[in-house]
C-alpha cells in the first residue's frame, strides 16, 4: 500500500501513527505541496479534493481523507483497537474524536488558512475577523479539554484511540505552526501529552 | 433510547433518517433552541458542546454528535447496511461522506452563522468576507457534486448510505435558510435529490 504523504503536514502524520500502532508498513509517497503537486490532473485523479494523504491500495483502488483511511486499516488489522470493540465504545470514541475535529482541528485550520504563513504563499487572502473568533474559539476549547483531562486519563476515557492521535497531531501543529500553543498553566493537557507523546508511534514521528 | 431534537435543524434530521431507515424507534424530546435550552446546565451536563442531537441511552449513557450517533445504531442494528460491510466500502463511504461533511456541509455552516438570520439573532457578529468565501466554495463543490452524480447514482457509489441523508439534509437546510440552493442547471444532484427525497424514510420527516 502507497500513501501519498507530505512531510510535517498533519494529516497524513495522524494517518502514519495509526498505521504505527497497528504495525502496518506503507510505502510513503511525498507530494510536494510546495510546488503544488496535490493539484496537479494526475493526483486529482487519485483524489478530486486535491488533499493529501491519499491511500492507493494494490489494485489501484484510493481511499483519502485521513480518518477514513484509519477505518480501512482498522478493518484490515483490528489489533490493537483504536476505533472501539462495542456499539458504545464506538459511539463514545467517534463522539470525542468528532468533537476535537470540529471544535480544536477545524478551527485551528480557519486560524492557518488565514494566518501569516498561507497569505505569504499568496494563495487566499486573509480575513482577520476570522482568525480572531477561530483563535478564541481555540484557546476556549483548551480551557474545556483541561478540565476534561483531569477526569480521564486519555481524550476518549480510560485508554489510546484515535481521538488521541488526532489531538496530539493538532496540539503540536498549532504550537508549531499557527502560534496556538495551549497555555501553560494547562496541566491536565501537558501531562497528557507528554504521556501520549513517549508512544513510539508517535515519538518516532 | 431518547433523542434530544430540535425540529427543523439539520443535525438530528440526519439522525432520525437514519434511525428510519432501521426501523430504530427514539423518543423524541423538543430542546427549544429559540430559547437557549441547549445552553442549560442540565443539558450540557449531557454534552459539553452545547449542541443537538444528543442520544440517551436507558443507562444514561450520553452519546452526541450525529454521525457517532449514527455509528451506534449501526452496531446495534446493522440492517439495511448504511456505512459499509467490508474494509474498502467502509472506507470509499467515509470519504464520500467526510467530503460532504468538510467541503459542504462546513461551508454551508460558515454561510449560515454569518448570514442574515443568525446575524437577527444577534448572538454571532457576522464577517461578510467570510460568508463571501464560503458561498463560493459550495457553489463550487456543488458544480463538482454534479459532475460526480453524473457517473454513479449515490454519493459514495451504486447505493444509499450515510453520505446521502448528509448531502439530502444538507440541501436542504442550504436551499430552505441559507440561500444557497444548487442551480438548476446542475440536473444530476437534482435527479439524484428527486430519487433520494422518495425515500420513505426521508418523506416523511
Amino acid at each position: 500500500m502507497k500513501l501519498y504523504d507530505y512531510l510535517g503536514a498533519p494529516n497524513p502524520r495522524r494517518v502514519k501513527i495509526f498505521a504505527a500502532e497497528k504495525d502496518i508498513a506503507l510505502e510513503l509517497i511525498n507530494v510536494d505541496m510546495r510546488k503544488r503537486e496535490h493539484k496537479t490532473a494526475e493526483f486529482m485523479a487519485k483524489n478530486p479534493s486535491g488533499k493529501i494523504p491519499v491511500l492507493e491500495l494494490d489494485d489501484g483502488t484510493c481511499i483519502s481523507e485521513s480518518v477514513s483511511i484509519c477505518r480501512y486499516l482498522e478493518a484490515i488489522q483490528p489489533e490493537p483497537n483504536l476505533l472501539g470493540t462495542n456499539a458504545v465504545e464506538i459511539g463514545l470514541i467517534d463522539m470525542h474524536h468528532r468533537q476535537i475535529e470540529f471544535e480544536l482541528l477545524s478551527q485551528v485550520g480557519v486560524s492557518w488558512v488565514n494566518g501569516p504563513i498561507v497569505a505569504k504563499m499568496g494563495m487566499v487572502e486573509p480575513i482577520a475577523a476570522a482568525k480572531e473568533r477561530s483563535d478564541a474559539l481555540v484557546n476556549a476549547f483548551y480551557q474545556r479539554l483541561d478540565t476534561e483531562l483531569a477526569t480521564r486519563p486519555f481524550i476518549a476515557g480510560e485508554r489510546f484511540t484515535l481521538a488521541d492521535i488526532t489531538a496530539v497531531v493538532t496540539i503540536d501543529f498549532a504550537t508549531a505552526l499557527v502560534g496556538l500553543k495551549p497555555d501553560e498553566a494547562h496541566s491536565h493537557i501537558w501531562a497528557w501529552h507528554k504521556q501520549v507523546s513517549a508512544r513510539p508511534s508517535i515519538a518516532a514521528d
